[in-house]
């Protein structure tokens, strides 16, 4: 949708230098950006290069006073950037529907305003909000609730009793709320038996789970993930696990079960996090590392490396400490 | 399905202490518990805490021997509870059928007891045992054949000649039976070409198979998983690997071609074992930990840890030397 | 397809040596092989195990001369094995359809050689060129492009606007040109905004995507992933990646954002490849090793391995030292 400079101005708090009847109708990257592209910059070494795009203007830091293209400067350029982008390339919403080929149980409970698409699946007493959409060969279990303005992208699972707040985000093929690992060993066969596994999921206002990620549900209790936290692609989220708000996990992380991750939390890629473990608030847990059972990192934006995780000043150590070892001998 | 207390103590063989005519209809854990609700104990000093909570009754162990509350004395309480879950949660089963969405090939033979949910794909030549449920979207391909007592959920895909045993649990999303990560490379051109993966994924009785995970086919011979081995999210397993008996793997662990996993064996979570590996029977791997190709671990009931994978002895002290040496310097 | 061995003698450009008129059905491992069956020997160790074995026929490098069995021989068997396999076990095609409850989009331009399974969606403006098969409960979102002989096997997810080149293979469950993981932190609130993740993705020709695997688009450009490039099961390719030419990825790797991996790099398993990264024209990266954001790796043949990721020699070289000083200690 196609807005002016002015408007754009307006809506961002950004102070306009040049003409301000000049349309935007997207936005782009510098080697992409077409005419009514909006660019941006966030690095003064980089204006120049976003004034030999295409681009019809450009979006900056306080640091560009003045420029070739038209101007708009920003106090925090990436997220006024951000938001620009959601004026510009949301679509026209469609008129809401269930397509004729949603299988919707005669109990469940639509906002007329929901977007249920082809050979989606919802079945008993499922509640859905106003204006959520969602997607093709998903499927809903008994008893799942969610919000508002959520967006269930296709073949997502969502086990029975699950619950979500708004504006959540599932990609697809994410399953959400599936059947914690526990199981009791017999101690005369070896056999194990199936520990029940009947609690819920619960995922709290605008969270997003990446695709093909796995939230497994409370076996007794509940597994809950705060709001505003992020998750990407293939994560695993045990059972019983506890994540505050706010918290970013990188791809293929792996959280065991019952353990609590607090608020503002940073979790690169492919960590693994044993069972009953804290990760205190605002703690930084580098790609790769892995934090044994039990334990308690703390240290508010202290960076953790290495299995098992230490503070990334001794991990960094230790390595150097090995290779100036090695090269002695 | 509510059952009193006397019934619950003849079936879990455990001793009554108190009114037998109390109702139990489901489990619960301390904080959740509610009248009708039975909550376990298996540590002395959680005892109060179940007293405490709002469940009407107790199963405890053999430590027990009087509560303000009714009790029931199991020698394996954790085990007595999971049975009593099973008694006590699970649902009147519904009426076998086959949705009207879903497709059957005309040359399916499935048990009039099976259950096909909506849009299930079941092709040529499937055969389907008795109470065996195939969840919405599930695509079952030619030969496949499913014993009884299954449980496919939703979305999950199931390649062609795939066989299982019976109870099997299959959580949605995953993907059994694909093809093995097999090339030849051509000396001249340097471009890969597909090695055949013709041969089939054999999943034993009890088998339980955990969401979004993967399990490769045989290139030319099988990929077995023998009966009552549990295998958790997002697990990977390569062309021709043979898994024992009751064997543990968490999420996220990784094995490769043409490995051999003995029965008893415990795998933490994102362990990565190489292909023509083979871990003996009753050896623990620990989380993330590395084993290096055509590698043989033996040690039933040793630890091993880290990457290549050692005993956690050895890798602790060298973990304590590094450290050591790290602060002389 | 049945063939003579005087035929595969042709096909495969491999000597004969023995009855040109035996029949030839199909491939075989030495223990699964039957009346019929070719069986291939690429060291001449196993060449009496070959012969003991129920084929036909042996497939055997220029190291063989004679046999007890017919005997073809090639310079490289094993590539000559894989190609007998394509024109011994490919099914006769079946007539191209469109099922009945496949829903496709009346805008969407479908070859008319082109098969669609059951319940596959396919949205405004796609288009599918010749002999492409789309795989049961698969979703191609609008504007998606796929070229010819391609397959889509069931419950894949392709987000809008990806692009395949031709004899692309994607298995089932992936999910491809989802969002990026990209946020904007609000500097008052501590809330993560959506930064834009609308670029796209394109995989070339021949290449191989496992299954449950995740690819997500670029955030204002692409992510490419170039010819002949092979990526195995639960592999994570982030946003703007670039793959080259004749890349082979094992299960498990992540790959995040903006990394490039040039042409013939060969990943391992569980490797973590952080952003930023560049990964040079045939380097070797060993399973679970880890590159830090921003490194470059270089090295033709060089196997680099450990977090972070260093030479082997020197890898093995630290673990050596270590293990030493642990022992005098």
């Amino acid at each position: 949708m196609s807005r002016t400079l002015g408007e754009l101005s307006v809506l961002l708090h950004a102070r306009l230098a040049g003409d301000p009847t000049v349309e935007i109708s997207s936005i782009a990257s510098f080697a992409s950006a077409e005419l009514g592209d909006l660019v941006f910059v966030d690095d003064p070494r980089h204006l120049a290069s976003a004034e030999a795009s295409h681009a019809s203007a450009i979006l900056a830091g306080e640091f560009a006073s003045r420029s070739t293209k038209p101007l708009l400067v920003a106090a925090h350029p990436r997220q006024a950037f951000a938001r620009a982008a959601i004026w510009l390339t949301e679509s026209a919403p469609t008129a809401p529907s269930t397509h004729s080929t949603a299988m919707v149980h005669a109990t469940a409970q639509l906002d007329p305003t929901v977007t249920v698409e082809e050979a989606a699946i919802i079945r008993s007493n499922v509640h859905i909000a106003a204006n959520t959409i969602i997607g093709a060969g998903a499927v809903l279990g008994p008893n799942v609730t969610i919000g508002r303005d959520c967006r269930i992208y296709p073949n997502v699972t969502i086990y029975p009793g699950t619950t979500f707040g708004d504006r959540v985000i599932v990609h697809a093929g994410a399953v959400l709320g599936s059947d914690g690992f526990g199981y009791v060993r017999d101690a005369v066969t070896g056999r194990y038996e199936k520990f029940p596994q009947i609690g819920r999921l619960v995922l709290e206002d605008d969270v997003e789970i990446g695709a093909n990620s796995t939230v497994d549900r409370g076996a007794l209790d509940e597994t809950r993930i705060r709001r505003g936290t992020k998750i990407d692609n293939l994560v695993h989220v045990g059972h019983n696990v506890s994540i505050g708000e706010d918290v970013v996990i990188a791809a293929q992380t792996g959280i065991s079960g019952s353990s609590t991750i607090e608020s503002n939390v940073i979790i690169g890629g492919q960590v693994g996090i044993a069972d009953h473990v804290r990760i205190e608030e605002g703690a930084i847990l580098g790609a790769q590392s892995g934090i044994p059972s039990k334990k308690v990192i703390r240290g508010k934006g202290i960076i953790f490396w290495g299995t098992p995780g230490r503070p990334i000043k001794s991990y960094l150590k230790d390595l150097a400490t090995l290779s100036r070892l090695s090269k002695q001998k």
